[in-house]
This record gives structure tokens, sequence and C-alpha cells, in this order.
């Protein structure tokens, strides 16, 4: 151990010139190689980002009080260090290279802290809104594969946000345990459908740093209006995806980028009285139809390469 | 307010391709322009990192990890997001861009945690080391300007670890208050001295992300020896900066980079029984003489131009 740490390297002593270089040299005993090159890149890019705009010693105490602060309204529900990483983009940018599709697939986006794992597992046609708030909306779909081929019992684990912008998990109490959150599985027609009511925006939080950060680059904290699926089917790739709505002001401004072109969704005004009345809707009521398209393992990566 | 909200802007939606355009463009509205541009640079830096290492979730989730960890150790006395930047070269960088000299100006480094602000005021000569422990050390030098000429009344800040790597603040109870500290005058010939002891090399904070990640990387956490010193006087860019010792078996791999060539000192052994004696120093001992360079303000802006 003792040896290296001892000698009088070559590496040189650190000047503003070799900066990156001598910090880089000094990581080569890193045992796992995966680390050392995250932490190489990690550097080369934050020494450039730095000479770049050359900080202040009182802007770069400013970052640290920022990082302290953010460091320090983090607990077991609160997670800031996402939500700064949501509203820079970055959770956003992993996703899309994690989850490369060939054309024609279903794009993902994040998967957002709202899922709860036990969701309860229903019957095509179930109503997943359980206190009967809300404009009602028909959501009817498929989950076919890349040629169009129907997938037969594939699932769709389902949840969001109620008219009024809230999940059930942020209002124990006010909402039913469950509300508007489903498991659905497909025909052999690759069929789906279940009720709904239509999502309303929501803020993500912006009591703390990444709120003020947020105001004072003269951003909203808003996320468009959307219904969350997780699709899956033995064969194929997951899928951890939105479907948004098409008229919601904050669409085009998703305060975590999390908007897709290809997940924007029409959603119909059906004037249908014997269907509202078979549905127990009132008519007029919205509907939303929808295609998941799942690729096979690793046809994203070839599709890329 | 709502006007840029709302708008269906042009920026177009997120991809992987255009993921930093997207993310800078939305910052359009920022109130301060330096902040617009630093975060606008931070965007870029870290998106092409993230395009650079194309991490996977499970590796996003532990940078997330590592970000709470961070967070939740650092209090009022406990700093390890600078800890972190320290390790990384960001605060020798930090430093280097704001302080740049004209050649021959004594370059500055980091200050550290352990400086006080209210250290005592001492007549030239006076001991700091104030329990008599350690190899006794002389310390001797001048102040002077770019063009050799003696700064009278100048003023050194003086703070160092014991020969067992402590600050007297780290040991309150075991060392004296204000131990191996003061401030001395320079005379009209530019001259200080004062009696100390050798300082010892000591580790950074290890116990928490931070030391495990120096672990990862086949780090250690010492800093060379040094002693610290605020060199000021009127007229002149005030100089923080570390005097090292030569013979330190970390001087090459400071775990913080706040080693510069220019600052390593020659501690000279000295054999010299009534020099000895009037300094109630045994004989041999440690000397050390130093000649602290001030540059006015902007000259090293202006070298650098």
């Amino acid at each position: 151990m003792a040896s290296d740490f001892d000698a009088p390297g070559g590496d040189g002593y650190f000047t503003e010139a070799n900066s990156a270089e001598v910090v880089t040299a000094r990581n080569r005993n890193a045992a796992d190689e995966r680390l050392h090159t995250v932490i190489d890149a990690a550097v080369r890019h934050l020494h450039a980002f730095v000479k770049e705009v050359e900080p202040s010693n009182a802007e770069w105490r400013t970052a640290i009080d920022f990082l302290t602060a953010t460091g320090h309204i983090t607990n077991d529900w609160r997670q800031e260090w996402i939500l700064l990483s949501d509203i820079l983009g970055v959770s956003m940018l992993v996703d899309a290279i994690d989850n490369r599709k060939p054309r024609g697939a279903t794009p993902t986006t994040v998967l957002g802290p709202f899922h709860v794992s036990d969701a309860p597992r229903y019957e095509s046609g179930a109503d997943i809104c359980l206190d009967g708030k809300g404009e009602k909306l028909l959501v009817t779909g498929r989950v076919v594969d890349t040629e169009g081929r129907p997938i037969a019992g594939a699932t769709l684990d389902v949840w969001q946000a109620n008219d009024e912008g809230f999940y059930d998990v942020q209002q124990q109490g006010i909402q039913p345990d469950m509300n508007l959150r489903g498991v659905f599985t497909t025909d052999a027609d690759g069929r789906f459908w279940f009720r709904s009511v239509k999502p309303r925006f929501y803020p993500i939080p912006a009591d703390g740093p990444v709120g003020q950060l947020l105001r004072a680059l003269g951003r909203h904290p808003y996320r468009p209006a959307h219904i969350h699926f997780i699709v899956a089917a033995p064969g194929f790739e997951t899928v951890t995806t939105h479907l948004f709505a098409p008229d919601c002001r904050y669409l085009h401004t998703d305060a975590v980028f999390g908007v897709k072109a290809e997940l924007i969704a029409e959603i119909a005004t059906v004037d249908d009285a014997p269907r509202a009345a078979a549905l127990g809707f009132p008519n007029p009521f919205l509907a939303l139809d929808w295609t998941f398209v799942l690729a096979r393992p690793g046809a994203g990566a070839a599709a890329a390469a």
C-alpha cells in the first residue's frame, strides 16, 4: 500500500493549466475500472466547466451553500437530488441513453416518485377512479410488437394524478387508497381498456433549493397532465412511460423535460348516449386510445449501432 | 409571467441528441445574467459528461445515493461538500483562477478549515508553541514587493498543526487554546521571525462518503506537513498560502492538491550552540527562512492578459 502513496510520483504539482491531468493521474490506482472511468470523466468535465465560468471564491461558496441546503432538505420521502437531476434534464438524458428503442417502439420517460408496487389487479373495463371525482375518461388501446402483432398477456401498470393534480399517496385520508391506480392485462388480441378521469398538471416540490433555482431561472415547477404506464410482457423490453394530454398549458414546458412528441395522446370528446350509459358515464365523455409498441431486448442498441 | 410559461415555445421536446440545448433554452428568462451563464455552462458540461459515460439507471441511482450521503454528513462543523471539492481539485482550481499572480509573486493555496480570526498578536520572536511539544523550528523571513523592496508593517497570520498532526481547535482540552497560532508584523526592513515546532502531516476527515471515495480510488487522505500563512499589507493583494516541509512522505500526493512547487521550503538543521541557547532551543535545531513576495492589485490579471 505505502509504496505508491509515498513515491515522489511523476504527476507534477497542481497548476491551473494541468489541473485535470494531475487529479486524474492521482486516481490511477482505483480498484474498479468503471468507477475510474466515471470519476476521471467527471473530473475532466468539472474542471472544463470551472475554467469556462471562472467562478469567484464567493460564487464557489454559493455553490457549496446550494449543495449543503439541497443535502439538508433531502430525507426518506423528499429527494431533492433527484429533483435537481430532473430540472437539469439529467434524469431524462440517462433515461434516453438507457432505453434506446428501434423506430416505431413506444419511447420511455422517467418513472417519477409516485409509483407503488402493489396496485390492485383489475379486469378490463374497471374504473380506477374510486371517489367519482373528475371528468370521466375512457382509456382503450392495444399492446403490439414492432411488426404490429398483438401481444397477449401484457401487463399495464397505470397510475395518475386526480383532476386537482394530486396522487393518492399525497392525499392519504383525502383520496381513497389506491385511487387512480391499477394493473391491467391484455387479451388475446393485445387489447386493454379501463375507466378513469382526466388528470391535471401539478408542480414538483418547489419549496426547497431546487424550487428557488427554478424561480431564479424564470421557470415554473409544473409537469403537464399525464397518465403513467409500465408496460411489460415476457420476451420484450419493459417500457416505463407517460401519455400526455394534448391540451395542457404546460405541455411545452414540462419542468422535468419528460414530454416526448411521440407520447402526446389525442383526447376525443365522444357524444354517444348509449355507450355513455353502458359505461356509467355522462354524455358526452372523453376518450383516449393508444397503441403501445414493445421492442425485443437489444433491438434499440442494434438499431442505434 | 404566464405568457411565456404557457406559450407553445419553439424549444422542441427533449431528445438524447438535443438534450442540453432544450434545457438551456428553458433557462432564457433567468433574471440574473451571471446565474444564467453559470447554469447554462453547468448544463452543457453535465450533459457532455453523461453522454460520455452513458450511465445505467443503477449507476445514476448510485450517484444520487452518494450525493444524499454527502449531504447528510454535512453539518455546521463538518463540510463534506468542501472536502469533495478539495479531493476533486476544484477548490485549488478556483483558488488558482481567482489568484493569478505576476511572475515571482508568492502563489496562493487553499485556506482550509482551521483558520481562526482572533489569533493573538505577537512581537517578533515569540514562540507560538504553547505546550513545548515537538521538534523546535525557527522561522525567519521577509515580505517584499515584486521588485524586491521590503514591505514594512505587513501582517503574517500563521497557524499550523502540531507534531502529531492536530490543530488546537481539533484538540480542545488537550492542546492549549491558540496553540501554534499567531499574528506577526514586519519591521522596517520587511523582516519577521518567530519560534515554533515542525508540523506533521494529517488526514482530512475520511470517515464519510468522501473518505469512501478516496479509498475506492486507491488514494490516501493525507495532507503533507505545512504551515499556513495569510500575508497582508496595505496596497498589496493579500496572499493566503502554505509553506510545505520538503521531506514529508505525502509532499507529492496531497489529498487536496494544495502543493505548489514554489511553496516547498527548505528546512535546515542548524548546529550553533550559542544561538540555540539564545533561542531557548536544544542544539542542533531546525530553521526555515522564506521570502513572501506580494503583488499589487490587478498585476496578476495584467500579466495573464
